[in-house]
Protein backbone atom coordinates (compact mmCIF):
# COMPACT_ATOMS: atom_id res chain seq x y z
CA UNK A 1 0.00 0.00 0.00
CA UNK A 2 0.93 3.17 -1.01
CA UNK A 3 1.05 6.22 1.96
CA UNK A 4 -1.72 8.54 1.93
CA UNK A 5 0.55 11.41 0.11
CA UNK A 6 0.93 9.59 -3.10
CA UNK A 7 -2.90 8.40 -2.75
CA UNK A 8 -3.17 10.99 -6.48
CA UNK A 9 -1.70 7.93 -8.35
CA UNK A 10 -3.84 4.85 -6.94
CA UNK A 11 -7.23 3.42 -9.23
CA UNK A 12 -10.08 5.04 -8.12
CA UNK A 13 -12.17 3.11 -10.06
CA UNK A 14 -12.48 -0.02 -7.80
CA UNK A 15 -13.96 -3.55 -9.05
CA UNK A 16 -17.22 -3.06 -6.78
CA UNK A 17 -17.57 0.42 -9.11
CA UNK A 18 -17.34 -1.34 -12.37
CA UNK A 19 -19.77 -3.97 -11.20
CA UNK A 20 -22.45 -1.66 -9.82
CA UNK A 21 -22.01 0.30 -13.02
CA UNK A 22 -22.52 -3.24 -15.28
CA UNK A 23 -25.65 -4.06 -12.64
CA UNK A 24 -23.82 -8.03 -12.45
CA UNK A 25 -20.26 -9.01 -10.76
CA UNK A 26 -17.64 -10.26 -12.38
CA UNK A 27 -16.50 -14.17 -12.03
CA UNK A 28 -13.82 -16.11 -13.90
CA UNK A 29 -15.73 -19.27 -15.42
CA UNK A 30 -13.35 -21.93 -16.08
CA UNK A 31 -13.44 -24.41 -18.39
CA UNK A 32 -11.72 -27.51 -18.93
CA UNK A 33 -11.69 -30.81 -20.78
CA UNK A 34 -10.29 -32.81 -23.18
CA UNK A 35 -10.12 -31.71 -26.65
CA UNK A 36 -13.67 -32.54 -28.37
CA UNK A 37 -15.47 -31.73 -25.30
CA UNK A 38 -16.86 -28.72 -26.45
CA UNK A 39 -15.21 -26.21 -23.66
CA UNK A 40 -14.89 -23.78 -26.32
CA UNK A 41 -18.68 -24.45 -28.10
CA UNK A 42 -20.14 -24.46 -24.51
CA UNK A 43 -18.22 -21.25 -23.22
CA UNK A 44 -19.50 -19.47 -26.80
CA UNK A 45 -23.31 -20.41 -26.31
CA UNK A 46 -22.98 -18.77 -22.48
CA UNK A 47 -21.37 -15.81 -23.40
CA UNK A 48 -24.33 -15.33 -26.08
CA UNK A 49 -26.46 -15.57 -23.40
CA UNK A 50 -25.17 -13.75 -21.10
CA UNK A 51 -24.40 -10.87 -23.74
CA UNK A 52 -28.32 -11.26 -24.49
CA UNK A 53 -28.61 -10.34 -20.87
CA UNK A 54 -26.79 -7.50 -20.82
CA UNK A 55 -23.82 -8.93 -19.07
CA UNK A 56 -19.61 -7.72 -19.98
CA UNK A 57 -18.37 -11.01 -20.96
CA UNK A 58 -15.14 -12.38 -22.67
CA UNK A 59 -14.26 -15.62 -23.65
CA UNK A 60 -10.54 -16.51 -23.88
CA UNK A 61 -9.34 -19.65 -26.04
CA UNK A 62 -6.63 -20.81 -28.56
CA UNK A 63 -7.14 -18.96 -31.13
CA UNK A 64 -7.02 -15.37 -29.39
CA UNK A 65 -4.01 -16.41 -26.73
CA UNK A 66 -2.19 -18.79 -28.88
CA UNK A 67 -1.02 -16.22 -31.28
CA UNK A 68 -1.04 -13.57 -29.10
CA UNK A 69 -0.13 -13.37 -25.50
CA UNK A 70 0.85 -17.33 -25.49
CA UNK A 71 2.90 -16.99 -28.97
CA UNK A 72 6.54 -17.29 -27.58
CA UNK A 73 5.62 -20.73 -25.28
CA UNK A 74 5.85 -24.17 -26.84
CA UNK A 75 3.98 -27.16 -26.03
CA UNK A 76 6.71 -28.65 -23.48
CA UNK A 77 5.52 -29.58 -20.14
CA UNK A 78 7.05 -26.14 -18.46
CA UNK A 79 5.15 -24.04 -21.36
CA UNK A 80 2.04 -25.30 -20.98
CA UNK A 81 2.62 -24.46 -16.66
CA UNK A 82 3.64 -21.23 -18.16
CA UNK A 83 0.18 -21.18 -20.77
CA UNK A 84 -1.98 -21.72 -18.01
CA UNK A 85 -0.38 -19.45 -15.40
CA UNK A 86 -0.45 -16.19 -17.79
CA UNK A 87 -4.10 -17.31 -18.93
CA UNK A 88 -4.71 -17.07 -14.94
CA UNK A 89 -3.26 -14.06 -14.70
CA UNK A 90 -5.34 -12.28 -17.41
CA UNK A 91 -8.50 -14.01 -16.77
CA UNK A 92 -7.64 -12.06 -13.05
CA UNK A 93 -7.66 -8.73 -14.46
CA UNK A 94 -10.41 -9.01 -16.16
CA UNK A 95 -12.50 -9.88 -13.09
CA UNK A 96 -11.00 -6.82 -11.56
CA UNK A 97 -12.08 -5.16 -15.07
CA UNK A 98 -16.00 -6.30 -14.06
CA UNK A 99 -15.77 -8.79 -16.58
CA UNK A 100 -17.32 -12.27 -16.73
CA UNK A 101 -13.98 -14.02 -17.99
CA UNK A 102 -14.58 -17.55 -19.36
CA UNK A 103 -11.97 -19.76 -20.05
CA UNK A 104 -11.95 -22.70 -22.95
CA UNK A 105 -8.28 -24.57 -22.21
CA UNK A 106 -7.56 -27.93 -21.99
CA UNK A 107 -5.88 -27.37 -18.31
CA UNK A 108 -4.80 -30.94 -17.38
CA UNK A 109 -2.96 -30.68 -14.31
CA UNK A 110 -4.85 -29.85 -11.16
CA UNK A 111 -2.27 -28.09 -9.91
CA UNK A 112 -1.96 -25.51 -12.68
CA UNK A 113 -5.57 -25.05 -11.65
CA UNK A 114 -5.40 -24.78 -8.13
CA UNK A 115 -2.24 -21.86 -8.88
CA UNK A 116 -5.18 -20.20 -10.93
CA UNK A 117 -7.81 -20.77 -8.48
CA UNK A 118 -5.32 -19.57 -5.59
CA UNK A 119 -5.17 -16.46 -7.17
CA UNK A 120 -8.64 -14.85 -6.88
CA UNK A 121 -10.93 -15.00 -4.27
CA UNK A 122 -13.03 -18.74 -3.62
CA UNK A 123 -16.56 -17.43 -5.06
CA UNK A 124 -14.65 -15.82 -7.81
CA UNK A 125 -13.51 -19.03 -9.87
CA UNK A 126 -15.91 -21.33 -10.98
CA UNK A 127 -14.55 -24.87 -12.79
CA UNK A 128 -16.28 -26.23 -15.13
CA UNK A 129 -15.13 -30.00 -16.45
CA UNK A 130 -16.73 -30.55 -19.81
CA UNK A 131 -17.08 -34.70 -18.89
CA UNK A 132 -17.58 -35.54 -23.00
CA UNK A 133 -17.44 -39.26 -23.71
CA UNK A 134 -13.83 -39.71 -25.31
CA UNK A 135 -15.97 -41.10 -28.56
CA UNK A 136 -17.37 -37.71 -28.69
CA UNK A 137 -14.82 -36.51 -28.36
CA UNK A 138 -13.11 -38.33 -30.77
CA UNK A 139 -16.10 -37.35 -33.42
CA UNK A 140 -16.17 -34.02 -32.88
CA UNK A 141 -12.49 -33.53 -33.51
CA UNK A 142 -12.19 -35.43 -36.64
CA UNK A 143 -15.52 -33.74 -37.67
CA UNK A 144 -13.20 -30.22 -37.68
CA UNK A 145 -10.58 -31.93 -38.82
CA UNK A 146 -12.40 -32.51 -42.16
CA UNK A 147 -14.04 -29.57 -41.97
CA UNK A 148 -10.56 -27.45 -42.12
CA UNK A 149 -9.61 -28.12 -45.69
CA UNK A 150 -12.70 -26.16 -46.88
CA UNK A 151 -11.89 -23.46 -44.73
CA UNK A 152 -8.71 -23.09 -46.71
CA UNK A 153 -10.05 -23.37 -49.62
CA UNK A 154 -12.48 -20.69 -49.36
CA UNK A 155 -10.26 -18.51 -48.06
CA UNK A 156 -7.46 -18.73 -50.90
CA UNK A 157 -10.46 -18.53 -53.21
CA UNK A 158 -13.70 -16.16 -52.64
CA UNK A 159 -15.13 -16.95 -55.63
CA UNK A 160 -15.63 -20.46 -55.19
CA UNK A 161 -17.15 -20.27 -51.43
CA UNK A 162 -19.69 -22.78 -51.32
CA UNK A 163 -23.14 -21.54 -50.57
CA UNK A 164 -24.00 -20.78 -46.32
CA UNK A 165 -24.94 -23.96 -44.82
CA UNK A 166 -27.66 -24.11 -41.67
CA UNK A 167 -25.87 -24.35 -38.82
CA UNK A 168 -27.66 -27.11 -37.50
CA UNK A 169 -25.52 -30.82 -37.97
CA UNK A 170 -26.54 -32.45 -41.01
CA UNK A 171 -27.72 -36.17 -39.66
CA UNK B 1 -12.65 -18.26 -40.43
CA UNK B 2 -13.96 -21.58 -39.85
CA UNK B 3 -16.64 -22.91 -42.35
CA UNK B 4 -20.27 -22.66 -41.72
CA UNK B 5 -20.30 -25.92 -40.42
CA UNK B 6 -18.19 -25.20 -37.55
CA UNK B 7 -19.25 -22.01 -36.64
CA UNK B 8 -21.03 -23.22 -33.06
CA UNK B 9 -17.23 -22.94 -31.84
CA UNK B 10 -17.04 -19.58 -32.54
CA UNK B 11 -17.76 -16.52 -30.52
CA UNK B 12 -20.80 -15.01 -31.79
CA UNK B 13 -20.19 -11.88 -29.53
CA UNK B 14 -17.95 -9.34 -31.26
CA UNK B 15 -16.27 -6.24 -30.44
CA UNK B 16 -18.94 -4.36 -31.97
CA UNK B 17 -21.75 -6.26 -30.57
CA UNK B 18 -20.17 -5.28 -27.04
CA UNK B 19 -19.25 -1.61 -27.44
CA UNK B 20 -22.83 -1.45 -28.49
CA UNK B 21 -23.71 -2.43 -24.87
CA UNK B 22 -21.63 -0.39 -23.45
CA UNK B 23 -22.73 2.25 -25.89
CA UNK B 24 -18.83 3.48 -26.28
CA UNK B 25 -16.44 2.32 -28.59
CA UNK B 26 -13.41 0.81 -27.01
CA UNK B 27 -9.58 1.88 -27.66
CA UNK B 28 -6.11 1.82 -26.34
CA UNK B 29 -4.34 4.77 -24.62
CA UNK B 30 -1.27 4.00 -24.44
CA UNK B 31 0.45 6.42 -21.61
CA UNK B 32 4.43 6.97 -21.94
CA UNK B 33 6.85 8.93 -19.94
CA UNK B 34 9.76 8.90 -17.38
CA UNK B 35 9.44 7.75 -14.17
CA UNK B 36 7.49 10.70 -12.18
CA UNK B 37 6.01 12.18 -14.97
CA UNK B 38 2.98 11.31 -14.10
CA UNK B 39 1.27 8.49 -16.15
CA UNK B 40 -0.16 6.44 -13.63
CA UNK B 41 -1.80 9.92 -12.34
CA UNK B 42 -2.95 11.45 -15.26
CA UNK B 43 -4.53 7.66 -16.27
CA UNK B 44 -5.89 7.52 -13.71
CA UNK B 45 -7.57 10.27 -13.54
CA UNK B 46 -8.93 10.20 -16.90
CA UNK B 47 -10.20 6.81 -15.60
CA UNK B 48 -12.25 8.32 -12.86
CA UNK B 49 -13.64 10.78 -15.63
CA UNK B 50 -14.59 8.27 -18.34
CA UNK B 51 -16.09 6.22 -15.55
CA UNK B 52 -18.15 8.72 -14.27
CA UNK B 53 -19.77 9.09 -17.96
CA UNK B 54 -20.70 5.66 -18.08
CA UNK B 55 -17.96 4.08 -19.79
CA UNK B 56 -15.87 0.51 -19.45
CA UNK B 57 -12.46 1.11 -18.68
CA UNK B 58 -9.63 -0.19 -17.13
CA UNK B 59 -5.67 1.39 -15.89
CA UNK B 60 -2.90 -1.56 -16.53
CA UNK B 61 0.03 -0.55 -14.48
CA UNK B 62 3.30 -1.62 -12.66
CA UNK B 63 1.15 -2.54 -9.53
CA UNK B 64 -1.34 -5.10 -11.08
CA UNK B 65 1.03 -6.31 -14.38
CA UNK B 66 4.43 -6.85 -12.06
CA UNK B 67 3.03 -8.61 -9.68
CA UNK B 68 1.15 -10.72 -12.05
CA UNK B 69 1.16 -11.37 -15.64
CA UNK B 70 4.84 -10.33 -15.89
CA UNK B 71 5.55 -11.74 -12.31
CA UNK B 72 8.87 -13.79 -13.78
CA UNK B 73 10.28 -11.00 -15.71
CA UNK B 74 13.76 -9.31 -14.06
CA UNK B 75 14.48 -6.23 -15.51
CA UNK B 76 16.78 -6.89 -17.96
CA UNK B 77 16.67 -5.22 -21.52
CA UNK B 78 15.25 -8.80 -22.95
CA UNK B 79 12.38 -9.08 -20.13
CA UNK B 80 11.97 -5.41 -20.60
CA UNK B 81 10.72 -5.89 -24.52
CA UNK B 82 8.77 -9.13 -23.37
CA UNK B 83 6.99 -6.85 -20.45
CA UNK B 84 5.97 -4.43 -23.48
CA UNK B 85 4.74 -7.06 -25.53
CA UNK B 86 2.85 -8.86 -22.74
CA UNK B 87 0.90 -5.52 -22.10
CA UNK B 88 0.48 -4.76 -25.80
CA UNK B 89 -1.54 -8.40 -26.48
CA UNK B 90 -3.06 -8.01 -23.26
CA UNK B 91 -4.43 -4.37 -23.99
CA UNK B 92 -5.22 -6.01 -27.38
CA UNK B 93 -7.94 -8.32 -25.78
CA UNK B 94 -9.57 -5.68 -23.78
CA UNK B 95 -10.13 -3.61 -26.92
CA UNK B 96 -12.12 -6.95 -28.41
CA UNK B 97 -13.65 -7.31 -24.74
CA UNK B 98 -15.39 -3.69 -25.23
CA UNK B 99 -13.09 -2.10 -22.98
CA UNK B 100 -11.18 1.53 -22.83
CA UNK B 101 -7.64 0.05 -21.82
CA UNK B 102 -5.48 2.24 -20.58
CA UNK B 103 -1.72 1.50 -19.61
CA UNK B 104 1.01 3.37 -17.92
CA UNK B 105 4.50 2.46 -18.33
CA UNK B 106 7.70 4.00 -18.97
CA UNK B 107 7.90 1.69 -22.11
CA UNK B 108 11.14 3.53 -23.32
CA UNK B 109 11.55 1.85 -26.42
CA UNK B 110 9.94 3.21 -29.61
CA UNK B 111 10.45 -0.36 -31.26
CA UNK B 112 8.55 -1.77 -28.93
CA UNK B 113 5.59 0.70 -28.99
CA UNK B 114 5.42 0.70 -32.58
CA UNK B 115 5.32 -3.09 -32.17
CA UNK B 116 2.11 -2.76 -30.39
CA UNK B 117 0.29 -0.52 -32.41
CA UNK B 118 0.91 -2.76 -35.23
CA UNK B 119 -1.47 -5.04 -33.09
CA UNK B 120 -4.48 -2.82 -34.03
CA UNK B 121 -6.16 -0.91 -36.15
CA UNK B 122 -5.00 2.50 -36.81
CA UNK B 123 -7.21 3.85 -34.49
CA UNK B 124 -7.09 1.76 -31.72
CA UNK B 125 -4.02 2.76 -30.31
CA UNK B 126 -3.38 6.43 -28.98
CA UNK B 127 0.00 7.29 -27.58
CA UNK B 128 0.03 9.96 -25.09
CA UNK B 129 3.69 11.14 -23.89
CA UNK B 130 3.71 12.71 -20.57
CA UNK B 131 6.20 15.36 -21.16
CA UNK B 132 7.46 16.32 -17.43
CA UNK B 133 10.67 18.24 -17.66
CA UNK B 134 13.12 16.19 -16.14
CA UNK B 135 13.52 18.34 -12.59
CA UNK B 136 9.37 17.68 -11.66
CA UNK B 137 9.66 14.04 -12.59
CA UNK B 138 12.71 14.18 -10.24
CA UNK B 139 10.75 16.10 -7.54
CA UNK B 140 7.72 13.50 -7.69
CA UNK B 141 10.11 10.56 -7.58
CA UNK B 142 12.03 12.30 -4.45
CA UNK B 143 9.03 12.63 -3.17
CA UNK B 144 7.70 8.65 -3.52
CA UNK B 145 10.97 7.74 -2.45
CA UNK B 146 10.66 9.26 0.91
CA UNK B 147 7.21 7.74 1.29
CA UNK B 148 8.02 4.64 0.29
CA UNK B 149 12.10 3.84 0.21
CA UNK B 150 12.43 0.04 0.05
CA UNK B 151 9.83 -0.41 -2.92
CA UNK B 152 10.59 2.63 -5.12
CA UNK B 153 14.55 2.52 -4.78
CA UNK B 154 14.52 -1.18 -5.51
CA UNK B 155 12.90 -1.05 -8.73
CA UNK B 156 13.10 2.22 -10.29
CA UNK B 157 16.17 4.25 -9.38
CA UNK B 158 16.73 6.97 -11.82
CA UNK B 159 20.54 5.51 -12.35
CA UNK B 160 18.99 2.50 -13.42
CA UNK B 161 16.48 4.33 -15.61
CA UNK B 162 16.69 3.65 -19.48
CA UNK B 163 16.73 6.84 -22.08
CA UNK B 164 13.01 8.19 -23.04
CA UNK B 165 12.32 7.72 -26.72
CA UNK B 166 9.38 9.87 -27.74
CA UNK B 167 8.03 8.47 -30.64
CA UNK B 168 7.86 12.64 -32.19
CA UNK B 169 10.06 15.56 -31.20
CA UNK B 170 7.20 18.18 -29.72
CA UNK B 171 8.43 21.26 -32.12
Amino acid sequence: MHSANTVQHRATVSRSRREQLNRHRSVILWFTGLSGSGKSTVAHAVEEELHQAGCRTFVFDGDNVRHGLCANLSFSEDDRHENIRRIGEMAKLFLEAGVIAMTAFISPFRTDRERVRALVSENDFIEIFCDSPLAVCEERMSRDCIKEPAQVKSKTTPASRPPMKPRSIPT
